[in-house]
């Protein structure tokens, strides 16, 4: 029983120490383990299946706009990298390089990639030629490398898993809508599947992806009032064409360069997800993603009848056409340690199925998230399952949208500002003279970055003064602390 | 037109020069494209999908029988992959070597993952404890690294993907059994799904895997009479877990070691499926992988009346339980050019459907693999083309067997033996003494190396020879040249 004990032994509270509950729910949720490579985790079985999950629902988005997925090399030849200057100045510091083949030396290092927009443009330039190739819409599902000082689970990590989409248009138009299509893809995904509402906005330019004209972004809010950027949208106008030569033949047969685009998502969400919606007691997983969406936990499971009925029960439910992913605890262990045992998982509904239940034709529900209680009747318990996943997906949002909306703050003065910063985490909305001496004055200051220029309201109110400066303002943006 | 007249311009005859015919089918098909990388391709859109079927169905099968995803740092440091002595001889030779962390000269190298018995084993030693962590059937799917010389699209590639079993089990039966299980998983998968047969059977010393006490193979034949090693399945004892310190203690609270297995198939099917069923006039997909089964073209297009049938078919289609993928081919290209288009792309099936057809009710069913026609009604197309389409896949194995049947030579004398690697390229079932001085001489002399010793005959017949030496034979062997 040792096992089983360290499974359901107290976490630290998330009020006493949100980084250390974090980290106990990673571990003790068995999501992921610390490997033996500095700054790289094992995803263990659990944490794989969500991952699993977010990218079925994710692939099925992008194939449903269009995309195709390919994959391309892991390394990139040094001289690749330096194709664009300001690409390569971003992600240059922080790469690892090959530099040894077997025994011999490269005549060129290879890095492993940070990020593959110098590998799909060296590809686009040999497959693109006339307007009639265009859009290439690719995607590709891979990990990737940067070599971080710090890691923390999924939140950072040297190596991570994403998708990175790249694509190519005719026009800035084309490409411009793109851009925002996949944002408002992450923000659906955010929303629907893993009950996270985010912030859409723009960069600023001191925060935009290195090599972009414009970077869009999904910023999410965690229980502690730290911001988590959850999906970036880049545009890169014609830069990165015009360094890789990706040319084609207009409509009116002549040479353009093309516009392009890259959007990604990330393993991150995974940490988002935790730091969302988890509790005391363990994950809180919203059901749409959860491996297990309903676990049986039969009671008094050595009576007669009991174990039949209730693999009968998850039998009935595995057919149904909602496609339940249903499982049943039948080991050894006493009730008691199995509910803390499913709680700490995560697991959106246990349901309890005893003498009594069975007898009266019902089984008992329970709420991950909430712990309410119902009795349900074993008529027609396909429907009322789905509806009661569907009302906990549902709360799940809507309290993450009260936790974001009772953490956005708007000030109009620097003292209010840094007393925000200082005791009210959260989003900090405040109007910017554009000069990034400021951007850094205010992180200098207060530790608070701008996280976005918010598509809800990018202009700042009429009159409004720069909150650090007091020069006339520019923009509307969200500030804080962030992950 | 140009581009178009590129994808149905002649291929290099399959007879000519059967290496040059590959390339043409892997590059004219789209399926792969070289990269700026030395010996890494692009998996374009078309071969991508097909990779992402296969995998898919394989996942399918790999969860029916337990086991669970996970995924692994892609690095290894240098002293995790000198733990088991064999292991590193095998693979240090051909690893690519990561030495530096952005300007850092790293404390340890790490190599690029070759494969990751040495990642898993470390995990392993972590998280097993006891009989009751036991079997563990974990699965990745990833790439890898191996810095080969020579290299080819998919079949020989500088990075390559897969997927990797690791599992771990209480007694040497069960893995042994694990073993044999994931071969016939294999051997299944390339029967049922890409049509081809295969031979199952065990490696002798020298061409088993480093590390493990016994790896079994399934080879299957290529049109040009080359073996290809489609899939492998090592059973490694308890030598990773002496190295790596993998103990439990036992239902008699002994502590004992652990006994391993792991297993593997790559992207070189891809290969095996070109080599084994495509022609002259392309690629020729079998129905279960081919990204699109059915393609609808449309005859004299803008005839009132026509592009709307077209269209409301493939509806249909898409809506039916067997999960058709279907597509039109509505371009503005002559009919011909498009039927050159899908040939080259391997589409089992093509549609045919102009007025006449439609004031027949019916359409003409062309198959890629033999070219015969059929006039289809419409009422009960569903069921006609599902069982057109296990038609065709029922007739491609059964060719594919065939040619293997065709070429399977047995012979007992060094002469013959000779005489037939030299000019009746297949199979070579001969016996053989058991010394590894005999196997090198054989390869030597004629190129052939063993491919295994088949399942279905692994004993000599009594009496006989080794083909090399005249000792006597203790075992039975198919030889062969092989990718």
């Amino acid at each position: 029983m040792a096992k089983d004990k360290k499974l359901v032994e107290q976490i630290t509270a998330r009020d006493v120490d949100f980084a250390q509950w974090y980290t106990d729910i990673v571990t003790k949720a068995e999501l992921a383990d610390y490997s033996c490579v500095r700054g790289c985790m094992v995803i263990r079985p659990y944490g794989y299946a969500i991952w699993e999950n977010m990218k079925q629902d994710l692939d099925r988005r992008f194939k449903a706009t269009g995309h195709e997925n390919v994959a391309m090399p892991m390394f990139i030849p040094e001289s690749l990298l330096q194709k664009e200057k300001d690409h390569v100045q971003g992600f240059a510091p922080e790469v690892a390089w090959v530099t040894h083949g077997g025994d011999a030396l490269l005549p060129e290092r290879l890095c492993v990639r940070p990020t593959s927009e110098t590998l799909f443009c060296d590809h686009y330039a040999r497959i693109i030629q006339s307007y009639r190739d265009l859009p290439k819409l690719y995607n590709q599902w891979c990990s990737v490398v940067r070599w971080e000082k710090t890691t923390r689970p999924f939140l950072r990590t040297m190596e991570f898993f994403w998708q990175e989409g790249h694509t190519v248009h005719e026009t800035a138009e084309e490409a411009i809508a793109e851009t925002e299509r996949m944002l408002n893809v992450y923000a659906d995904f955010l929303r629907e599947v893993l009950a996270i509402p985010v912030i859409k906005g723009r960069k600023t330019d001191k925060e935009k992806f290195a090599g972009a004209e414009m970077t869009y972004t999904v910023e999410a809010l965690m229980h502690d009032g730290k911001a988590l950027q959850s999906g970036t949208s880049h545009y890169f106008g014609d830069g990165f064409a015009r360094a890789f030569g990706i040319q084609f033949s207009d409509r009116e047969n002549k040479l353009q360069y093309c516009h392009e685009t890259s959007w990604g998502m990330s393993t991150r969400v995974i940490g988002a997800m935790i730091m969302v919606h988890s509790d005391d007691s363990g994950l809180v997983l919203p059901p749409r993603v959860a491996p297990v969406q309903i676990m049986l936990i039969p009671i008094a499971m050595h009576k007669d009848g009991v174990l039949p009925a209730v693999f009968a029960l998850r039998d009935r439910l595995q057919k149904a056409s909602y496609g339940f992913r249903v499982k049943v605890d039948a080991s050894d262990k006493m009730p008691g340690w199995k509910f803390s045992e499913q709680e700490m998982r995560g697991i959106p509904l246990r349901l309890e199925m005893g003498p009594r239940d069975i007898e009266q034709g019902s089984v008992v529900a329970v709420r991950r998230d909430t712990g309410a209680k119902t009795i349900l009747p074993l008529e027609g318990i396909e429907d009322a399952l789905a509806k009661l996943l569907d009302e906990i997906h549902a709360d799940m949002l809507a309290r993450a949208e009260k936790h974001l909306a009772e953490h956005c703050y708007k000030v109009t003065t620097y003292d209010e500002f840094k007393d925000t910063v200082a005791n009210r985490p959260g989003f900090i909305e405040a109007a910017w003279c554009g000069d990034v001496g400021c951007e850094e004055q205010i992180k200098a200051d207060t530790g608070a970055t701008s996280r976005c220029m918010p598509f809800s309201k990018e202009k700042p109110d009429e009159g409004a003064f720069c909150v650090c400066c007091g020069r006339p303002a520019k923009h509307n943006v969200y500030w804080g602390k962030a992950y």
